[in-house]
């Protein structure tokens, strides 16, 4: 095969783009030996937002065209959406009085309680009302729909999704009614049967692979985790729990993670970086964390974002710290993508640029 | 093979059993078609114990020669101890300023309160102060000893261990110090780490076949089940909860599963059987049991025993009534044994024996 | 509750007994550190029950009052059948032209193929015909018969029963017919599925807790265990394979791992001991077996069990050595049970008793 | 709330994009309710592809900035390399005497001989010789290089790698060496090992979450395909078997499943589809699939793709087809997203367009 006329180089690259091929070749001089995310770290401001969804309440109204009303948040390293690579973040605002209608999807979410009462989600038949630091999860093709009996105040609060995670591998299916889902079990039956976590229901254990528990309340997520400060301590997260599947002690959805953490006012962690990325939200008090060398200011409701193997450090002002975050871990543990690194230099701390992106901004 | 000259059957069972062996054919016809175990229904009375385990004060001085203070019971259907025939009970007795010292065996054991307040057990290093209605569990080759910090009444609690099941099996391993362990962890560690139950510590999280829960108080536990009384009855236990592993969902102990439940005042359950066999405590209130069509009559802190596929049903007096109780449904479980079957004639009910066997007592 | 009048200790104990209970201090004396088993090392030659067997045709009649002519092995150290605590061994016989009807129990039988050809099982509706070396599985539950459609010799197996292990837990279930079941599966059907073991039905994959295969050949297991010495080789054991549940990568049986272990020519294994129980056959070759001091010689077709948590070691005579055993491990994996030591004096080999036991037998 | 002056849309909206959010509301209409993925279903043939190979010998040189001189497949749908969205597949060719030095990377690859002989994978020290029909595993960060000691033909094989999968994760590690690996491991380790099947190594079971067989041999994975073919046929399938990880009967790579599936000469299968994407190899005989209602003809050692929730339907000539297969089922598992759907009309076969593909290419 060597005594052939000599093949004309671009004449050949022509042909394999012809047959549908790529020369591995040509590839390889841009091979990457750890993960380069386009993704950054960033923070939304709850100030900066709230106005717009208030706004956006002139603009949409629900049912006639928006099943939502939401602001979804794009990573400004992304041209899609995604506050990560595989993780949505939205504000979503519910009016006195309006109805979300009832919808199921392939794709996950769980909420965060910012602002405001008297709102409710049903979710599958059982009717949930949220209050301002609960947790709400609404798992994989679960009716849901979400109404609100107040009379003052709009309810606001924070959707994770891992919608971009699905969209990747294609899986996407959705289902709606343009109304309200029927409330056909009793009222608290989640909480009745697991939320006591450490004995549960004998009869109604369900064997799938998200969290039975559907909602999480603020007040005993945020006293367990003051009872963990006073015997464990993190360097680099404080002291974090996490929320769980009480039937399996595994994660609250298939595929995201959701975590409480508490630094102590004036707390400076270390830093490092892992292959996980993550969504933050401050829950209370106020502070800064570098994200790969740039400072980005943070205070209540804020929403900040950690890229895959991004360092990152937290530092708290002075006053306790609470963040509620969720992570795309879940994606990564059945394949044993899971890596993480201790940032060595400087004492464990990086150097912050002279012009961090927050006063560009 | 045939021609030979006939074999004397007489000499011939004599030369199977010199060659230690056993002709199968001559079992056959005691093959049993379901478990008939010598095991029975049965009650110990706290109001009879009492006295004697008073008694044992002036007859046993723990550390010379004794361990504990505890009288084991031994079902009426067996020659050894044993409340089932897997399952230990013992009550057991601590008196202000005892030491019972420190010893760690392979059997597991599991302890729940039933009198007195002040007395601690030290688990693997950490100091656990035990209230009445509380669960305290002290696993497979952990380091336990107990204390009594208070000054008047004696502490008295049940002891569930399963020495049975680990003695048929003959992994039994055992040591011992003539002294109490130190204490080595922080006050409340296992609490705070594991006893939220839907939220978790991230970082401990041991893969133990037990729980890394050390105790589970009464309180919560009770709430627990009266709220989820509200949602789930069933016909054979009432509403009933599992002490579970936080960690995985599973039983607190390799071996042995935990519950609470509770009968509404004057509920009469339906009868049915199962492999597992179960000792029940009267937490609270008093009634009966039918075991087997005989009557057995409990109230508070009596301890009573329904032995594998026994037909069994359950009747509170006009009081709220919560029974703890401990079963070997984990023995069973991993080997495909269990089984259970539903009581079908008489709407549901044994018929009751005309001559209870706890007059004849 | 001191200056009452001082206790009887005499009449004391006999209230307890009364009571039914026992003083848990009187037991402790006895406290055992370690295994200390009734059973013992010991050898059943072939040599000396093939006899037994063949006069066995003779008083017996298969289907008249014995559904197996079976003979079953009763450790030396047992009043009752077992091999060892927790197995049984037996050797069963089966004439051309005879028919063991079918039944099925809830413990399980693996069987070893000793001598004959031409005998077949009937597992769940399958017919499976067995040669010498194979090993054939009748898990719990599953209907089973034997036939023999051979015209001259018996066939003989060693039979292999988790019976004492289940009738210690208590849930014995049996079922019989007086006839032969029905083959309503095709044959092959369970080596076709699951036999190649690399590569398996995408359709059929039973989540049983034991082996959907019903048949492992001989030829290819001897042929993988020659492989494996090529390239591993154990001071304790030689080379060894477990027959596998290929669904899973389990033991064979929910109950019985089963293995089979080539030792050279000549080789001296290192003596250790564990938790679990043994049962030998000898498939090839002659040796002898060092159990807790005791020289035990045997042969092809011997059966020799070594206990829980006796020394042993083996010694293979001038040519190669083929064991097949099966033990209960998985008995004692779900609860943490399994403990090993190796044996660190006297360069890892047993002083052997002067006046070993197999010349006084 | 609403008394305020009137919101200018087109304003607002200008600031939720400065905002760096987007209004979800804008999203819905596009809302699909079941995937829609861009890729195609697609055939690259053999006889195309070769000679392109044959001419990359004169523009590459291995060593010299080339790793690999491979071609990787584009379907047509996408831009960037991906036979379906989450899986690569290429033509790898090595001429005699080549070095492909060794690399690791944290995708996955397995490979499927093709053409040739001579050539050898090193896998984490182990060297394999490959032949035509041998999967060869090169899994998650295992070093790998390939070598060709034939003296006159080329080897060419196919590559399936989880490239796209794991970008989209983000978690791509990669580390070189400008060398072959060292060979320290014993030739035939890993089938030794793990090669039986359904009788495994004791001693050595890693607990990976893909196999540690390294290379599943063509001959017995054909032979276990006939004779499942004897009891076994599926109407969508055919006869198909699963290569899987000996150690747990799982897949064999963490994110990738690999089929061997038969057609009898003429068979029609019934059309389907399911949300997992498939890449196809022709290993024997010529027949057409039917993918989204268009013809695709194939013959040996091309390779076609049906991606994801594409009805499709196989068609054999008359002649025995086997096809060999790579999957992403293991990517949807863990999170529930595996759906699959019977195509109900017209007896279960599709309408074939009249101007087929093929034709147009």
């Amino acid at each position: 095969m060597s005594d052939v006329t000599a093949v004309d180089p671009a004449q050949f690259y022509q042909s394999l783009e012809q047959a549908n091929v790529i020369p591995l070749w040509k590839l390889a001089a841009s091979q990457q030996t750890e993960p380069k995310p386009d993704e950054v770290g960033y923070v939304w401001h709850y100030k900066d937002l709230l106005p717009l969804l208030r706004q956006s309440v002139e603009v949409v109204t629900l049912g006639e065209g928006a099943e939502r009303r939401a602001i979804t948040f794009k990573n400004p390293g992304r041209r899609f959406v995604g506050a990560t690579h595989s993780l949505v973040a939205s504000l979503q605002m519910l009016m006195p009085g309006e109805i979300a209608p009832a919808h199921r999807h392939s794709y996950s979410a769980l909420r965060f309680m910012l602002s405001g009462s008297g709102a409710y989600t049903v979710v599958e038949g059982e009717k949930i009302f949220m209050e301002i630091g609960d947790l709400v999860l609404t798992p994989n093709w679960k009716w849901h729909d979400h109404g609100h009996e107040g009379k003052t105040e709009p309810m606001v609060w924070l959707d994770g999704l891992d919608f971009p995670f699905v969209n990747a591998l294609r899986p996407i299916f959705y289902e709606e009614v343009n109304a309200a889902q029927p409330v056909t079990r009793p009222a608290g039956e989640s909480l009745n049967s697991f939320g006591a976590g450490t004995v549960l229901s004998l009869k109604n254990r369900p064997t799938t692979p998200f969290s039975p528990l559907c909602v999480y309340k603020w007040q005993p997520a945020y006293e367990a985790l003051k009872k963990l400060q006073a015997t464990e301590q993190d360097p680099f997260d404080g002291t974090v729990v996490e929320y769980v599947n009480p039937v399996t002690g595994g994660h609250v959805l298939a595929t995201t993670a959701a975590y409480l953490q508490l630094l102590k006012p004036g707390m400076h962690t270390k830093a490092h970086r892992h292959t996980s990325s993550t969504v933050y939200c401050v829950a209370h008090g106020s502070g800064h964390s570098v994200i790969n060398g740039q400072r980005h200011d943070w205070e209540r409701n804020d929403i900040f974002v950690v890229p895959t193997w991004a360092w990152h450090e937290h530092v708290a002002n002075d006053e306790e710290v609470v963040l509620f975050s969720y992570n795309d871990l879940p994606m990564l543990e059945p394949f044993g993508f899971y890596r993480e690194q201790v940032f060595q230099e400087n004492d464990g701390w990086q150097e912050v640029e002279s012009h961090p992106v927050e006063l560009a901004n």
